[in-house]
């Protein structure tokens, strides 16, 4: 274990940047509010946008690019979409600097004032549908499904590593339909994706429903999402997937000739998920030990550790090390040879352990003579001597039950700290002691959730799709209720 | 054709600007000197970024991401950094909007003014430099081969799509070394890369040399860089790779334990190539019939146009495509059935041809009922009717054939214009009749260079690595020169 590691136990917040920065996956820059994403982290990151990327382009989406700035005037267009993002951005008026006449260094020269301010993305709807504008006069123009990879900025006033920075990168698609159903429709397929790759590749099981209106994206209709459970108890947003009507096209004038002649304003999606999925990750399956990677999304799938006393032995088991790490790589499996003769075989365990790899195998002289391979899996801690001639089918299994290990013991957290609830009392009690996702009755209204967030911190994470007719009372004013809700502190 | 179009000959300026918004690669957006990359344009960059991403793993490099904002004071740390950046940037001054007390819209709020303004970074060394301090306390903490794909901004007052915008896309690899050495071998090991990458996939010959005082980086001990000529006689930097020596370990005072226990300054790289890339892709290929692209960075590498009268004759002919289609994707190239009945076959092979697809499928029912394709290729615009059996083998010789045709043609054209010359007069007048590569002797100072640059806007491209020893005389003041340089005007 790393020196100076918390447990999640002993503080859980500590535990969690202690993993983000002793694994080498992101620390806090000279800007405020700013992370540097480190190479390893940055890695799982790529893999994210990969098994992403693939998924938007098989539903038939291209990637685009926009500018990063916009023109203030721009928010203004949509009602609600001010109210929700036009506030704390990142304004830039100047652009020159100068240097200063006292000869102390350099000036934002007064000369160079834009004459409208432009502000930094902080999600890109109003310079996309701008756009739109020109590209869509008829139905044949349609859909338009375009997704972009980008960084934006929200200055956020309390942030944390991946989870809430001034400065993160995500991808957004932004469509457009001639329909109503055919939008729908597209929110929810996104939606479905999301689910998808939360489920299958990052090990993590997902609630899926609809916000309630105080907790819509500004300028939505509706607002879909999937909500994780971290093993803090507090819910995680994971991803969200808006049908925006026709809003933004009245807002910035985008209509369409369809099919039977008629001038009509297009109907909008947009759907997105940032680099907080990576703290969403090392908290659902990290523990006391340091990161715990899903194999779908690790770097390094396996380490390999050579073990030797000296020079003659160093030679004979790297040269073995060597053979098996060609085979891995042969078999497509991500494999790091750590050969390195500066560190030691057991500062090398803790290492990779620390960092969450998913197996890895020990070679020793021994080893060679016997043809065997020490392999041990970092979800179970469980380790195994094996014929060396099985190495590629263990692997291959391991890796498998792994990732399948890791996405059940979410589920069984989940489970585990899934409550209905039926009483006032009982409710503030189990958020205090130990959280999770409470299903209790709401009367539908804004005033209620609010006083629930005021008294507990506590917020609707979703109204489940499908949920089941059951009608009760209200957990907080007693009022009717037509079914339940899902209720969490969140991240 | 498209209407409208213009000929390089008519005017190369908007045959350019042409191509690149009626083929649907870029367009200009509401924010001055910014571009929207279209879909397809964004497709070429993707391949692009893949292909060179690759390479660079493959040379050892990992991605990082570093803050997009810069601290006013980071500027100020190099002294020749400064001069080169600190210049025409974006600067944030607020984190605030507010809604206007007259109740007409949106302000910026005057309470939230940054105590340090932040720049958009215009190119990342002084805020990785000032990161790297802590990655770095001893040898085996060396090298760091760090690259990062991101947005960066240079106040441009004169933009032009792809080739100089104020936002623009690009990758940048910042390295660190223990020895001067390795450094000055990383410079350029990335250098051949960059040459690799344009030769081999762009199919744009390049030459490789070391840049002038005059035109070095802001920064750098020295700037290595491939330039590339484009058909209207004009240089493009394509990529440059700079050596920095100890400066910004200096700066940022970065130091490591050598293995002989001595503390010392960490040697740099960095190396960079963008969008522009884009541009020079479409400048060294294209026709007065549009966009050719080489197969390797074709989004779409063969198209599949269906040719029918009525709708029994479109469901026999698109059975048959869907086929080839299928066949061909497993076969791992990039092709795409267009068979929408809202175009007519002639609107889609102007279409194609515009876009620069490299090869063109053609079929009806006729093929249908004689086993046979009629196929197209964009570099040569001949046609030939085809056995339907002979199709793969067909397009994968065609596909290589094209990649190489593109490249011969412009090394052709590359070494029809370029020149050696020795008089001042021939100088000039080659430059107003053509312009090309211009081999001359220079008496190495920085006055001459500037002078011929103000007379003739030509600059020096490059220093060429291995250039043959020639004594000579400056084509300019007739002082002694110890060897010809490249100079062209230049993008």
């Amino acid at each position: 274990m790393a020196k100076g590691f918390s447990t999640r136990e002993e503080n859980y917040s500590k535990w969690y940047n202690d993993i983000v920065q002793k694994a080498g996956l992101a620390e806090n820059s000279a800007v405020r509010g700013c992370m540097v994403i480190k190479p390893y982290g940055y890695a799982i990151w790529e893999k994210m946008q990969a098994g992403l990327d693939k998924m938007f382009k098989d539903t038939g989406h291209s990637n685009a690019y926009f500018p990063i700035f916009i023109p203030k005037s721009f928010f203004s267009r949509e009602a609600a979409h001010v109210e929700g993002f036009a506030k704390e951005c990142a304004v830039v008026t100047h652009y020159r600097l100068k240097n200063d006449p006292d000869g102390s260094g350099i000036i934002v020269d007064p000369d160079a004032k834009l004459e409208e301010e432009l502000i930094i993305r902080p999600t890109s709807e109003t310079i996309i549908w701008d756009t739109y504008r020109n590209w869509i006069q008829s139905y044949r123009d349609l859909p338009i499904l375009v997704n972009q990879w980008a960084n934006v900025v929200r200055w956020e006033m309390r942030t944390r590593m991946f989870l809430r920075t001034a400065e993160f990168l995500w991808q957004e698609g932004h469509t457009a339909h001639a329909t109503r159903e055919e939008a729908m429709e597209e929110t929810y397929r996104m939606l479905d994706v999301y689910a998808d790759f939360a489920e299958n590749h990052m090990a993590i099981p997902v609630l899926k429903g609809v916000k309630s209106e105080n907790e819509r994206f500004a300028g939505a209709e509706e607002t879909f999402c999937i909500e994780a459970l971290m093993q803090d108890g507090k819910a995680l947003q994971a991803g969200t997937s808006h049908f925006l009507g026709q809003n933004f096209a009245r807002a910035f004038d985008v209509k369409f000739t369809s099919r039977e002649g008629r001038l009509e304003y297009v109907w909008a999606t947009s759907w997105g998920v940032s680099t907080r999925l990576v703290g969403a990750l090392i908290m659902a399956h990290s523990d006391d030990r340091g990161l715990v990677l899903p194999p779908r999304l690790a770097p390094i799938q396996v380490v390999i550790v050579p073990i030797y006393k000296n020079g003659e032995e160093y030679q004979k088991v790297c040269a073995k090390a060597r053979e098996i790490r060609d085979a891995l790589q042969r078999m497509g499996v991500l494999v790091k040879l750590d050969d390195r003769d500066t560190y030691k075989p057991g500062w090398k365990f803790n290492e990779y352990e620390f960092k969450g790899v998913p197996i890895r195998v020990a070679i020793g002289p021994r080893d060679v003579d016997n043809d065997t391979l020490e392999l041990a899996r970092r979800d179970t801690l469980a380790k195994e001597v094996i014929p060396a001639g099985q190495l590629g089918q263990v692997v291959e299994a391991w890796l498998a039950s792994i990732q399948e290990t890791l996405y059940k013991r979410a589920l069984s957290f989940r489970e585990n700290n899934t409550r209905e609830v039926d009483n006032w009392e009982e409710f503030k009690q189990i958020l205090d002691a130990g959280g999770g996702f409470i299903m209790a009755h709401w009367d539908g209204t804004a005033e209620t959730e609010q006083k629930i967030k005021e008294e507990t911190r506590a917020t609707i994470r979703l109204i489940p799709f499908r949920r089941k007719e059951e009608p009760g009372r209200c957990v907080y004013s007693g009022k009717p209720s037509a079914g339940r809700v899902v209720f969490a502190r969140a991240y």
